[in-house]
């Protein structure tokens, strides 16, 4: 029977899970899979020493290097999270020709292409499945489920977080910060949520879809547009809901004519998609192969165990690997994708929902329409609430297909009305 | 560059997009992938010359034999359908020491084992992706994608010609007659569509599905219980529509205390769930894995380009497979699985939506209710629609869990008394 000898460095949530999986199932895996899994050592500064007892013989390090140093382990485990010192982890690992399993976007976002090129160099392999949507198993989907396609988009609500936030506003009618609240005493929500409500983590794990699905490297801040959920209000759920709209958090990639567009923003999606019934801290991830048509993928995207298990897949099928067949990173060549060039956001195209807070008196919608229309975009729907005269009352239109640049514009103008009162939100739509 | 040369058997819709895949993407393959995908014979008795024309260099030849005998062929695809001669061809090719890659879910479901036991002991695999959900890729997810968990349910919408009349039936309020009649005219549903709309389909492709995810192999007509979509009304739509709930043709599989339970039958479930809003010919699969929780994979579950990609993506990961790992059906061992016994149907437990007709006369209810208590079944909503006095007005009713033996005795004793009129309509229900 085939064995390997598991270094786990972090012993935190996710590492825990990890671990006592190893521990759990150790006869079941090798009943089924015919694979030995073997933990034997372990990095954390602080271990819970009841945890420690229950995994039987183990040893406990408190210096990563010890792991690396270690001739007798074959695969190092990275769930520490965070860039530094997970690259250096990483990096050291396939320095001492271990495999490497980690759950880590933000480290895969930054450092992939570097270390699995590397990784190839030194005929090692690094797995990653947990590093999206957990063990729901998008990863081996993209690169072996539907081998074959090329993907021409992709969908992705991929931070639990802000899926709850905006569930629990859209369904219980509760604001932005209630909802938040709710979320951080629920655990769903770290005590500064910035990370998640602005949309950074969707965009790492939107990097690593990308260069999956697409073969295009993207460096998160510089090429994708990303925009939190921060800016949508109770009311904007109620005007959606009236148009048979769903309001997501997505995380977007889009390609054609050569060029690619990668975008993280609140999105309206029609009711009726399966995606607008993705609820809570439930991820889902909707691809567009072209052969197969559109596929969709949905499951718990954080939480323990559901990360947990993603790792442990990823350790038995490292096992069952008979050699080196890097099937994320195969074949590292020009040819191997269409070469993509990014399309820069003020060049993407899409149907805009926007939202203004404007003097109710005569001319005002026909100054608004003016300056849309000099501007290129043509209005698909327009309702506005009469409360009073003289008030501020919501006008809410939806726009035909327009440039984001045009778009820019026409809302600069539209700001610098007298009429106009608050900061117009601007909603961009997708058709599923 | 490792090359596999393919013999096609069958140039019917699926032969000729696999056939099409093979040529028009045979660089891209070369390049992503590092494999050459030759195909060198195409077996059938007609074959469009235009299409052979377009393939290039293939030989064509009217007995299956002829490719089964050929030794240069690695690979033996069967795309024909139906159980024989398409097993005759699986277990031939086999025999010839070459590796098969079949959609055919009437033979992986009858002669699945026996197959796969022979596949093994010739040290070559069978691949069947496209088997359930077409190019869906549900059968790599089971095996590898989730790897290390135990499945305790499965819920599969995987009948598109169902799901597609179902779908007319809630949201048009045709009726069966029209639905069936509107699938036949767009090409969902054959000129007798029996099999899909009696469940027979379905139940085969669930039986698949168990002999994955549980590990035990049940013979489709004495094991599984199925039940068609025939017998359900437009009206049923309508009070599921006021319920909350939505009418699917759900394969269920189910494990608990030692025993698995499979059965096909319309289901109501929560408009709420993902799994309402899979809609027309697309197709789903929930399922339950033990540490990752609940996973949904949604997509096309028929079509010529979906089942081909299918195959093609098998075809590709067959060539990049470096020895005989075979995932499917590995450790065909006692101790692999817990042992299933079956729970017949007669003990299965669930809730129950209840649609009578009966005579609007006092004491009705009393009789119906008091029949449904003696038997153990209490309900848990009534409603009926008072129409006019001493008409036969509709009964409808949700029971708590109850057991299908006890229901049963139930109906009897309801069908007989004078003021029911009509066959009853039973749907079992959810909870997703």
């Amino acid at each position: 029977m085939k064995s390997i000898s598991i270094g786990l460095v972090g012993l935190g949530t996710v590492g825990a899970g990890v671990a006592k999986l190893i521990k759990s199932r150790s006869s079941y895996v090798r009943a089924k899979y015919g694979v030995d899994l073997q933990l034997t050592s372990i990095c954390d500064l602080r271990v819970d020493p009841k945890l420690v007892k229950s995994l039987g013989k183990v040893n406990v390090v408190k210096n990563y290097n010890e792991i690396l140093n270690d001739p007798a382990i074959d695969v190092v485990v990275e769930v520490i999270g965070g860039v530094h010192p997970a690259y250096e982890i990483i990096h050291g690992a396939l320095e001492h020709a271990k495999h490497v399993v980690t759950a880590n976007k933000a480290v895969i976002s930054s450092y992939g292409q570097e270390l699995f090129r590397y990784a190839r160099a030194k005929g090692r392999s690094v797995y990653f499945e947990s590093a999206v949507l957990a063990g729901v198993p998008v990863i081996k989907t993209i690169t072996e489920g539907i081998a074959g396609n090329r993907y021409n988009a992709l969908f992705g609500i991929v931070n639990g977080t802000c899926n709850y936030i905006l569930t629990q506003m859209s369904q219980n009618g509760l604001s932005f910060d209630q909802a938040v609240k709710m979320a951080q005493e629920k655990g769903y929500a770290e005590s500064d949520p910035s990370l998640d409500v602005n949309g950074t983590d969707s965009a790492h794990k939107l990097a690593v879809l990308v260069a999956l699905a697409m073969g295009k490297f993207l460096k998160v801040k510089e090429h994708i547009y990303t925009e939190g959920i921060t800016e949508i209000g109770a009311e904007d759920f109620k005007y959606a809901d009236e148009l048979g709209l769903a309001i997501k958090l997505l995380a977007i990639a889009k390609k054609n004519d050569g060029k690619v567009e990668a975008r993280v923003h609140p999105t309206l999606i029609a009711k009726t998609h399966p995606l607008a019934s993705v609820q809570n801290v439930y991820n889902a991830l909707l691809l567009e192969a072209d052969a197969l048509g559109d596929v969709l993928l949905v499951g718990q995207g954080a939480g323990q165990m559901a990360a947990a298990s993603g790792v442990f897949s990823d350790l038995i099928n490292l096992a069952l690997a008979n050699d080196l067949v890097d099937r994320t990173w195969i074949g590292d060549n020009p040819e191997e994708f269409e070469v993509l060039e990014l399309r820069p956001m003020s060049e993407v195209e899409v149907e805009y929902y926007i939202r203004l807070m404007v003097i109710d008196r005569p001319g005002v919608l026909s100054k608004i329409t003016g300056i849309l229309g000099n501007e290129g975009i043509s209005i698909a729907s327009v309702t506005q609430k009469a409360v009073s005269k003289n008030m501020a009352v919501p006008l809410v239109m939806l726009t035909h297909m327009a440039k984001e640049s045009s778009l820019r514009k026409a809302i600069e103008q539209i700001v610098k009305l007298k009429e106009t009162k608050a900061t117009p939100v601007v909603i961009r739509m997708e058709r599923l």
